[in-house]
């Protein structure tokens, strides 16, 4: 055997054996648990020596993750490993990208450090880039952000019959138009009204009445946002929207906030949640496939 | 300001006052708060510039608590700090110290390696040594471990007029010396019956009949040798034992079923517990002084 080894970190075992049959590749055996005092336990089971090392590993809620990967990725090295390629569907620590005050850990740099001294090469989905433009700015090593966008669009074109794309924030501009591929858009804007409070500005949806709104978004995180757009999309007379999100992460309470307002919510399995529909399996197999 | 900065991690703020009480050193100021996603915000408030910075963070559960320690290392190395010194209190990952089946991470030398490069110099107090020896071992930086007998040792003569001292297997054996300080002192045995249990086998302990038994151990984990030991021990005439551990880390309901069958649980505060009743902060703060 020479072919890759693909292993799954916890709670990522559905989407690398998905992986590992569009990629052809063996699945291997990684053996952990927790002792009772919360330290890990781990085993490698399969062989590695020369061979290159996928860890799956997506990193939503990532601090408990983040040791045991690490002994994941140091002892496939140990067993001989050829390169360690870490697919973490969902990249964590994307957010804190400059200090905003003095004394503030910039911890996308310095997750993005400890990551790439373990690893050789990275693979993810639209990691939520913002100040940085690319991951090659923070990863010392090779790091490639894949795009869900038109297995996004795929769906949708399946699924809607006369949709009305919806981007609920400036941020999402781009993005609301690389799904749309062609069907009518349109992006909203978000206003600061004192120091909490958000609204969001339509722009004249009349020339879209009739139409399905499907409100697209990478993550979906406290769901805010969603919620305040479904609202609004409903006062202006259109059904409940469908929700389609690449990143489903819901903390805390956002998913039931966010079921009451919509249609339906549709994600990618990129972190595991009730609303997987869109597979990243094969993005994820064919990037590897390189 | 030229001496030393403490900064205590979640949940070690107590101790971390305590220790710059008596080491009259700055207690300085490390917010830190988890993002709904469950991601990290930390930020260091004090001036650290130039001055050695003591981080103290014991590792119970240390799983979730490594990336954090280790944002704030690399923060207070980026702020110009001269060394990094983490005080540990409790020191985890002590248990796999081999591979006992081929390919298990050996995670007490990984562990060791991954905190060596963030900091200067270790600080812990009794370690669960086992196959290896010293910490020097394993860690590639100074790393001192400090020894609790002898406070356990005062508060048995200051609290106990009669006792027994009891190690409860031969792991505990020097130790049960060391803290007995004179007054007699017992190690009893365990003894495998098959795969899972367990048997203790008790020394004739008629010459120690009227004393009060005093049950001494480093770690108090998942209790079960504890909790069989004092069993045994009443079985013998004796009343209810106290236990007296360095480390109460009380896995799952170990807590409360050491509590049904022994007289008092006391410990010292290298982990944060109910039953934490000796300081170890001048312990720590007279290393520190050094």
């Amino acid at each position: 055997m020479s072919g890759p080894v693909i292993l799954a970190l916890p709670g990522n075992e559905t989407l690398a054996a998905e992986i590992a049959a569009e990629a052809g590749a063996q699945l291997g055996t990684l053996e952990t648990r927790r002792f009772p005092d919360g330290e890990t336990y781990l085993r490698l089971l399969s062989d590695v020596a020369g061979r290159d090392v996928i860890l799956v590993c997506t990193l939503a809620d990532p601090d408990p993750l983040v040791l045991r990967l690490i002994f994941a990725a140091r002892t496939a090295r140990e067993r001989g490993a050829a390169r360690i390629i870490l697919v973490a569907p969902y990249l964590a620590y994307m957010r804190q990208d400059q200090a905003f005050h003095a004394g503030e850990a910039v911890t996308s740099v310095q997750f993005a450090a400890l990551l790439s001294a373990e690893i050789d090469r990275l693979v993810t989905v639209d990691p939520h880039l913002h100040r940085h433009k690319a991951l090659g700015e923070i990863y010392g090593v090779p790091a490639e952000a894949l795009h869900a966008a038109p297995l996004l669009s795929a769906w949708i074109r399946t699924h809607v019959a006369a949709p009305l794309i919806v981007g609920p924030d400036s941020e999402s501009e781009q993005w609301a138009s690389a799904i749309a591929a062609g069907a009518p858009a349109v992006v909203l804007r978000k206003k600061r009204r004192g120091d909490r409070e958000v609204e969001i500005a339509f722009p004249d949806l009349a020339p879209f009445a009739g139409r399905q709104p499907v409100l697209v978004d990478d993550i979906a995180s406290s769901g805010r946002t969603l919620v305040m757009a479904c609202q609004g999309l409903q006062q202006r007379g259109f059904p409940q929207p469908i929700c389609v999100v690449v990143h489903p992460l819901f903390a805390e309470n956002a998913f039931d906030r966010l079921r009451t307002v919509s249609a339906q919510i549709v994600s990618t399995n990129t972190v595991p949640h009730p609303t997987n529909t869109i597979s990243v399996a094969a993005l994820l197999a064919s990037s590897l496939r390189d």
